[in-house]
């Protein structure tokens, strides 16, 4: 018998959070190692056995080891038995399509959304300083990327990309990207998100169709929301704090 | 019977000559429809039928069409009947792993390659100015991208990706990804890739793999290549032209 699944991951991550979801949904039988961040546990080097490329998530499996996202989320919805069709279907035309807006992600509404995050709010708990010129050159690219989502992705019958009547493991992914921008401040969130109504309705049917694994993932993410919002009370209200969520800050 | 199998193209994308050299190496029973991107005919209105994100490659198979490349790689290598199991395998794992490549290479080597050329060499073809501050990031994720090839993904026995004794999908996206730095001035190149002697040798070897195809679907690249040393020995010699390879060149 094969030794238990093994995910390691960082809640505040993105891709880690849509792997445990994926885990959680389809009731895996899996062990989940937290790799911290916001401690650099990811460049130790027993990590770095795990995943050369020194991020999260990474999986083992047996003496099989595995990186990236989305590699991992069709490892898994092929290596277990019994996962429903509809997070990776065995038919090849509906499969290359989850390909082809897996492939679309990456250089467009992940490249777009993480660097706007982390250079509007995540850099100083990451060890590295804000950058506006790097965040306004994202931000462009998040935008035009919610627009081909709205009107390309989402332009199906079903609630789903791709016109799916069911999630799928793009779902997952491409949801969970955007729920990092929960830790923006509010106005901020809201401007950028507002105007595309159907991804907005999308994350909210995604969020419905898997929960309560889905707010259970989520659930630092509110956390680390709240404390930011605090934050931002605190300093407009007597100016910045020295050192706020600097790198010792436990995310 | 399925109409035959259209590959909308143009020889200087990389993902595009990766495409094409899939189909020809296979034999596949395609036609090959140029779509300029130096005359923009990505952006007509006839191409947005086939491909909404406006960029090469796609294909339309019958009535069902696709883009991005590793999905169209992948869809291939599964549609058609008699592909040999070396480029896109069928057991899990290994399949996985060329999952996994093909996924890093999304953001490191195709982002900082691709941005490097562009705002070094391409982008007044491109109807764009040139940006040296993006050519200098970029160049820092494109040798950072290179030293994994050389240690992590080039790390096996054999002469290919992942240890492969025979090219992989992977080996065709990631070769004519590289393959683009032709285009840069022969010292700027050199000194990009000369240290990585591994990659440098899985180049040459993937070449030999898959010629005479390879050569083919580079020629012109090679021209290009020609045209820009040509360019630059004249303003060597007399100052820059006006309006050098720009719009209405014919890359």
């Amino acid at each position: 018998m094969m030794t238990r699944l093994k995910v390691y991951a960082d809640r505040m991550s993105q891709p880690s959070r849509a792997v445990l979801l994926f885990c959680r949904l389809n009731r895996l039988d899996f062990h989940e190692i937290k790799v911290d961040i916001s401690k650099r546990q990811q460049l130790s080097p027993e990590f770095k056995e795990i995943n050369p490329m020194e991020k999260v998530p990474a999986i083992v499996h047996g003496n099989f080891n595995l990186f990236e996202s989305h590699a991992i989320l069709i490892y898994l919805a092929t290596a277990f038995p019994g996962i429903a069709d509809h997070w990776y279907p065995a038919d090849i035309h509906r499969r290359a399509k989850i390909h082809s807006v897996l492939d679309w992600h990456h250089s467009n509404l992940r490249h777009g959304a993480l660097t706007y995050v982390v250079n509007t709010v995540l850099a100083p708990a990451l060890g590295r300083p804000l950058n506006p010129q790097a965040a306004a050159e994202a931000e462009k690219v998040l935008l035009s990327s919610l627009s081909k989502l709205e009107n390309i992705w989402l332009k199906g019958d079903g609630a789903f990309l791709l016109g799916g009547f069911q999630p799928s493991i793009a779902d997952l992914s491409m949801v969970c990207e955007l729920m990092q921008l929960e830790v923006l401040g509010e106005k901020d969130r809201s401007r950028i998100l507002t105007p595309y109504k159907k991804v907005l309705q999308w994350i909210e049917d995604t969020r419905t169709a898997t929960n309560p694994h889905f707010d259970e993932v989520h659930n630092i993410l509110f956390k680390v929301k709240r404390k930011f919002q605090e934050q931002r009370l605190r300093e407009a209200n007597s100016g910045p704090e020295p050192n706020n969520m600097g790198g010792s800050s436990k995310m």
